[in-house]
């Protein structure tokens, strides 16, 4: 096509409220449009983008036997309502009535959607295993969309939902699947992108993985191994600590008046913060129980890891009106409010450490945990930290890099099924229930994630796997005659060859086409213009200048073509 | 793939709450699934047939210069509030509040998203014209959804804008869209689909045209002259009636005694309806004026027109507590009501009419239209009549069809622009509105249109170039080895050609096998079974048996090549 044509703005200035370079580029090359806070529209060159990226999922999807659905967008609440969601998902799901006040939910992820299309078509084990999935609109009432397609309320995604009799067979497809994943990742130009195990969240279930581009730009802190290769996400990693006892300080009250924080308390007893034993307290919220866990005092809560444990969502206490226990001086000698109490693995073996005296004002020094607290039991709720011991090689390898999620697999187990009475008989005519896995990937996100990936200042350098076009066709002074035809000869023969080409015969300077050029970020850039005719050539250019060649008008379209299959290898 | 792995169910009991074909057929062969109120999910072979429609209307509005963009699903109020339909559309536009209480709307339409993608693009002439497009979810809160996919409330539709700087130049883009539609609706199998003048509606704008599919099941009343080939929905249709007036007969009151209907005086004084002047009263919504239109008695009120001519929605007027109107009495001669009063052109040069004398239990007879009301002007507002007067050739050739509307395209004006600020400078350097074209087609609507214009009782027929797969293999008896090695090879060799095939190896019998291939309506099977393999031949039948030969297993590639080939023509 005519770039003179194609709809959507280009301009130079970064604009002041993009954050990310993605975002900064696909508003400044008119790719995106925002209408409202996490909601864009896309420009046809966008659209191209996602057009390709789905291509390419669509493929891995239907090699791995996936069969492609629509499930609604607008579901009934009811629906919700029989796996429980629509009472356990926070306002990130957004409720509404319809005319006749009927109660209804927009789709953000479809489990429930899935199961009701199936359930009384996958009645016999003979049906089993299957997998549906389906490329479409989601909204997720995000409370803080950011980064242009990075984080938003509206979006387009591949989801996918697999059916199984076994965990085995459920296993099985998802390595399947996560090779799949790897294909994809890898064809639309992010072959570094790393899997993850993860938590699963509000999506039930027990193992996942998410699908992670390692960029300074992620929300997400991914614990990595340098020494045996284990990859986690924060909210899953396993905490390990070593503590070595073997002091035989006693255990003494000592008067810290006003002294609340572990920084001022090291302050003010000469210690460090692993020297000390730290209390935290929280307030279930269903179940509303007072839980107080302890830990090392340089370690930090990993709230996911504390939300399986508990089993609810909890928020932190308010102690103010409680006169069983003493805030700011909480400790484990001696706690004797109504309260339930975890300790964290961080604390086991440890001694002479500082601890709340449950009395105000006063702390005790010389706590052994093993001496002094006798035989508890630790659970795993702290963070990973930088530097620390890996739990798979036991070396002291850990590393946090930031991470953006760019796709995500979970063996959902039978949560869906159970709760939505979906059932099938097997060959023994036993009446079972289904377990089932779900496997996403933001198209919108991954387009920007590639942009991220791969950009300079002047704009993205889109892999030709997922460019808007394979060459862009520049005609420098196409009102030189002799400019004109060339350009116009080679633009029909580049289009009757079925290469997809953009075509800028506009009258604008050499330095606006190419500054526009940047900006669509096609990687092959042909340029006629009166100097290379001159020569009787025209020239190929690679949007990151590793490629610059001069050839004759006539071969271009074979260069080109060798150029472009080269890049498919 | 083989027919096993399909997911969706299949089953021959037509379900009693589907009054259509199209619906029993879609539910029966498991191509939708309903999950709410005009909610479905499509199964598989559904989202396959919808995808070669897609392709088609993709292809078909590239060809005429579309660009295809994403427009938001969820759109804030703000934005609808600027063109003002917040306010003026009802309760099927579905109004709901996000996290923050902010107010949004589902796109059902998205005229106003089109103009906020590109008005900050399209600021001079030399942008114009174009024409943006999308394939997307959209959602009607409609009142009454009915027919399966017919009227639903969530639909995946094709929704297409342009721009452009003069009516002249929209004309001639409005006819090349014409023209690619009629394309649209030959290529998926469609060819009978005609297009009507239309009522623009709440659109705006002034010329429309739906693009209907003639039948009986259609909601849409269409005016068609047999004579000269004029089109028109009811509700756009100009009704033209002809009077001949030569009566003298004297205008005078008569007694007619709890005598209030058309019905009721027409058997009180032994006349017909044709020669009676009826009433009718209605109050406006927005300005809340009483408006009396009279008609001659045999015609009905065209609501539509009515519409247009008042500009501004109306009901029934309630009467009862008006002192100054006679309900059920009301005639044109010595109404003394505050109100505004219209006489529809069939009354022209009427005469010897009854009509009401603005007196209770009174009427007049002998009413002469131009004699007793003078010089009047009269208003189109009732509805064209089978067998009335063409408003194009003059001749009373009319007929009234029932018809679904497949598609509609409106020229829209400047409404959107002007109310919502869109310019551009033109080649003088003066501020202008430009002025916008709009173009649906929903998608599964279509679907089910083609379903009822090509099925018989078994099943739908797809026309090829929509259906879900190009061949159905059947292996009748696939646990016969000979006829296993046969079907198998015979699936690879088309699958490895790029044909579509569906292919059916259970142990079932031939009967269930072939039920279940009408279901699925793929227009050629080839049947592989022990008796043909005996004269070493497989059958090609068509799904409307036109077709049936007999041919060697391995010139069956060939053939089907052929008779595909044949079908492209």
């Amino acid at each position: 096509m005519k770039l003179e044509k194609l709809v959507g703005e280009r301009f130079k200035e970064r604009p002041a409220d993009c954050l990310l370079d993605s975002h900064a580029l696909m508003v400044r090359g008119g790719y995106i449009k925002n209408m409202a806070n996490g909601i864009y529209s896309s420009y046809p060159i966008m659209k191209r983008i996602q057009k390709k990226i789905e291509a390419i999922i669509r493929q891995e999807m239907d090699a791995i036997d996936g069969q492609e659905v629509t499930l609604p967008v607008v579901m009934p609440a009811s629906l919700w309502e029989e796996s429980g969601r629509y009472q356990s998902i926070g306002s990130e799901l957004l409720r509404f009535q319809d005319r006749s006040k009927g109660q209804y939910v927009l789709g953000m992820t479809h489990e429930e959607a899935a199961v009701h299309l199936v359930r009384e078509y996958a009645v016999s084990y003979t049906k089993y295993p299957f997998m549906i999935y389906q490329i479409q609109t989601k909204f997720r009432d995000e409370a803080r969309p950011r980064g242009g397609l990075i984080r938003v309320r509206e979006f387009t995604m591949k989801d996918a939902y697999s059916f199984h009799t076994s965990q085995q067979d459920l296993e099985e497809y998802y390595q399947r699947c996560h090779k799949a994943y790897e294909r994809i990742f890898a064809r639309v130009g992010l072959p570094q992108v790393i899997s993850v195990a993860s938590d699963s969240g509000m999506m039930g279930g027990n193992i996942s993985h998410e699908f992670m581009l390692l960029s300074p730009i992620g929300e997400d802190s991914i614990v990595l191994c340098q020494a045996c290769g284990y990859r986690s996400n924060m909210e899953a990693a396993e905490s390990v600590v070593e503590n070595n006892s073997g002091s035989q300080a006693m255990l003494q009250e000592v008067e810290t008046p006003d002294v609340r924080t572990i920084e001022e308390l090291c302050d003010f007893l000469h210690t460090s913060p692993e020297k000390t034993c730290k209390a935290v307290a929280y307030t279930t919220l269903e179940t509303n129980r007072l839980v107080v866990l302890f830990l090392r005092g340089d370690m930090e809560v990993n709230e996911a890891k504390l939300r399986r444990l508990l089993g609810e969502e909890f928020c932190a206490a308010d102690l103010s009106d409680r006169a069983d226990i003493t805030a700011g001086f909480i400790g484990p000698v001696g706690l004797r409010a109504a309260c339930t109490v975890y300790y964290d693995g961080s604390l086991k073996n440890a001694d002479n450490l500082v601890c709340g005296a449950n009395k105000l004002d006063t702390h005790m020094v010389g706590l052994n945990v093993r001496r002094d607290l006798g035989d508890i039991s630790f659970v795993d709720a702290a963070k990973a930290v930088e530097g620390g011991i890996c739990p798979c090689c036991g070396k002291r390898t850990l590393t946090i890099s930031r991470g953006v999620e760019v796709g995500n697999i979970f063996q959902l187990g039978d949560k869906y099924t159970r709760t939505m009475q979906m059932t099938y008989l097997d060959e023994t005519g036993k009446t079972k229930y289904p377990i089932m896995g779900c496997y996403g990937i933001g198209v919108g996100r991954l387009a920007a994630c590639i942009c991220e990936a791969h950009h300079d200042d002047r704009g993205p350098i889109w892999p030709v796997a997922v460019a808007p076009w394979q060459v862009h066709l520049c005609a420098v002074r196409a009102d030189d005659e002799n400019v004109r035809k060339k350009a116009d000869e080679l633009f029909a023969v580049l289009q009757n060859a079925g290469i997809e080409v953009v075509y800028d015969d506009r009258s604008v300077s050499a330095g606006v086409m190419f500054a526009d050029a940047d900006l669509l970020g096609v990687l092959y850039r042909i340029i006629v213009s009166p100097r290379n005719l001159k020569e009787n050539c025209c020239e190929i250019v690679s949007r990151d200048k590793t490629l610059q060649k001069k050839v004759a008008p006539e071969t271009s379209l074979e260069t080109i073509r060798n150029i472009l299959s080269e890049e498919k290898k």
